[in-house]
């Protein structure tokens, strides 16, 4: 009996959600594995929003469906907040609010793809970006970026991977894996490209906005003539530690946000109620709680670059925002552990270091990065300095 | 430029939600319409659910992503409410949470489906599985019932709808739109035929189960050899007035989780981690609060029945659960109204309903039954019967 659909034979199982779960099964057998391997905050969800949430479900007002799109005052919050971060005009009838961004991307492609339909995607890039355009029939073209050049793709290459079939790019800055932030002129040079192709939709994952290093984020949107052939992508779960209250949304142009308004109708309709009130109070307070949270993962930053670096073998650059280091391994590549098995690729290694070294890290190919390892700092100084202890000798047993 | 992929051209945009924005529309114009085509509850989430959300929101362990199928404690849950109310046996790790029946239904699609693949429908049907099905490239086939047979397709109109391409059949029991309750009896009609067919799944929508004025909720999942060959869908919105919260889940055979926990984690990741733990504290406490609001829905469909079957030309039938009159509404087709228009669809009828009557209904056409309308009673006494008065009245009025 065949229970699989063609398009999900095509995709595998998130990976990060593999490795975590191992890691879990790992702890739940009582052993002290430190986990850096998950894209989350490791805070608590500011007290402001949890009161905002509880305010919500006393008020009995928000019981109810709520309208597909959003509640009406969340999108206003959502909109004026892209208007004063980001230069960028969404009025709230452009807004769509979703059971998080990874829900955004599949309203997304599945409201804009057809079958051969092709999306550029730089990389190394999130895990699921490939899988949601593959599961809607289209093609993902990659456009690849190493640590030498901070993991930007050149225009060259962009420029190149643009055919008549292509139908967006999506790229993420912050970035997760790379932590590269994309600067003002990074952008405007791939504006120059992009702007000369009405039928091509920019898709810009702004989800680690307020974990950003450097002086400024640049939304691609806001550069001349962008906003309307761009897709902005942000939500709750990063810059106000609410992964698991799901609440990710979009601002985009008003063909676009016709289809999806359609698509998340007949699909699964709004996300849940006080999580959206979660999500307005987030706003209404505002990124205080945000830029607290950033001064601490810059710390744990430089805390973790400074012991990383100087790991022999392991080649670290300087991420510039989100919560992650992607060094490269290719030094590791074909090297044996202390039993003799042969370290072929950033999985075997990963797995000899959830093994031996009792760290799980998440490995680069479902990334699009073969020789690469993600590794999250969204964890206490503490266990940050023992894993990288234990990420280091680990490492240097391999012969 | 294209921004609509094929799969969405095909589908409409859901009129329940379409009619529902429209009322709200006039009701913001300050004009008083009555609104009796959501359906959706009147009532509050109990208030031992709202205390467990907030205590969930207290404890500070709900913020992070929870498993991509659920949390494995109300997956325990669950699987306790399948087999202590529904003679269902699915362990807790056959279950998947999701955010609401809606999404659980897509899940269920796009997982399952090829291009070509047949789902027979037993129509009248919830709109959202037609265009759910097109969605998924598959093709919905409608074995269509009347008020007559109390809205149940025959066994004979079902064996004469399995083809080679047949993947699975959907309905629901309760059923939304019609109220009707399939029995035991009608159950094991429809297993004789279709335990033969052990490529062919069912898909079994009890969302409505403790909205039923019958002895009995039947499972057709706990009917002899069936499990093994059923999903069954339930949830939290209408049992426990927590349609906002957005909490549905599955209980399904071990194949079909499989390819469902893979979409899930691909396409959305969990619903929201609190709006779980409300759902908990629901299966935990029982099922008294649906009792009694089961008690009030009872009485008002006494009350409208009362009402409803008295008027001239409409014919109604008396409806066994969930909280809808689905009256054939064919004798006034063709009949005028006093501006002279003709009535010609139930879409005409329940636009002339609304703007002249003030009341908001939804037409048949999208139910798969253009000669019905669907009237919600899930409102007040005070409005149900001021709403039936001015149907009748509007009724009246056409010549």
């Amino acid at each position: 009996m065949n229970t699989e659909s063609n398009r999900l034979k095509n995709v595998e199982e998130s990976s990060t959600l593999a490795m975590a779960a191992l890691a879990r099964k790992y702890k739940s057998k009582g052993i002290d594995v430190i986990s850096l391997s998950l894209g989350e905050p490791d805070f608590k969800t500011p007290k402001h929003i949890c009161d905002g949430a509880k305010e919500a479900i006393d008020s009995g007002k928000y019981f109810s469906y709520p309208p597909v799109s959003g509640y009406n005052d969340l999108k206003e919050a959502i909109s004026l907040k892209f208007k004063n971060e980001n230069n960028l005009n969404y009025p709230a009838k452009n807004i769509i609010v979703s059971n998080g961004v990874k829900h955004s991307i599949t309203n997304i492609m599945f409201s804009l793809l057809n079958k051969g339909d092709e999306v550029i995607v730089f990389a190394p890039f999130w895990v699921s970006y490939a899988a949601i355009i593959k599961l809607a029939d289209g093609l993902p073209v990659f456009i690849d970026s190493t640590i030498e050049n901070d993991f930007k793709p050149t225009t060259k290459q962009l420029k190149n991977a643009i055919t008549n079939k292509t139908k967006a790019i999506i790229f993420s800055s912050p970035c997760n894996p790379t932590g590269t932030v994309f600067t003002r002129e990074d952008l405007e040079s791939y504006r120059e490209i992009l702007i000369n192709y009405p039928d091509i939709f920019i898709i810009s994952d702004e989800i680690y906005e307020h974990i950003n290093f450097t002086k400024e984020h640049c939304s691609i949107g806001s550069l001349d003539g962008m906003q309307e052939k761009t897709i902005t992508m942000n939500g709750f779960s990063k810059a106000f530690a609410m992964t698991g209250w799901r609440v990710g949304y979009i601002g985009a142009p008003d063909n676009i946000i016709k289809a999806i308004n359609k698509m998340q109708g007949q699909t699964t309709s709004a996300n849940c109620s006080i999580a959206q009130r979660a999500g307005l109070k987030a706003l209404e307070i505002g990124n205080k709680c945000a830029i607290e949270m950033r001064e601490q993962y810059l710390n744990r930053r430089n805390i973790v670059y400074n012991i990383l670096k100087d790991i022999n073998g392991l080649k670290t650059n300087l991420p510039k925002g989100a919560f992650y280091f992607f060094p490269d391994i290719s030094h590791f590549l074909g090297l044996k552990t202390e039993k003799g098995d042969e370290i072929k690729s950033a999985n075997d290694l990963s797995l000899y270091l959830l093994e031996y070294g009792k760290i799980s890290l998440v490995p680069g190919e479902d990334f699009g990065a073969p020789n690469c390892i993600r590794l999250s700092y969204a964890a206490s100084e503490k266990d940050l300095i023992e894993a990288i202890k234990r990420l280091s000798s680990s490492l240097n047993k391999l012969t």
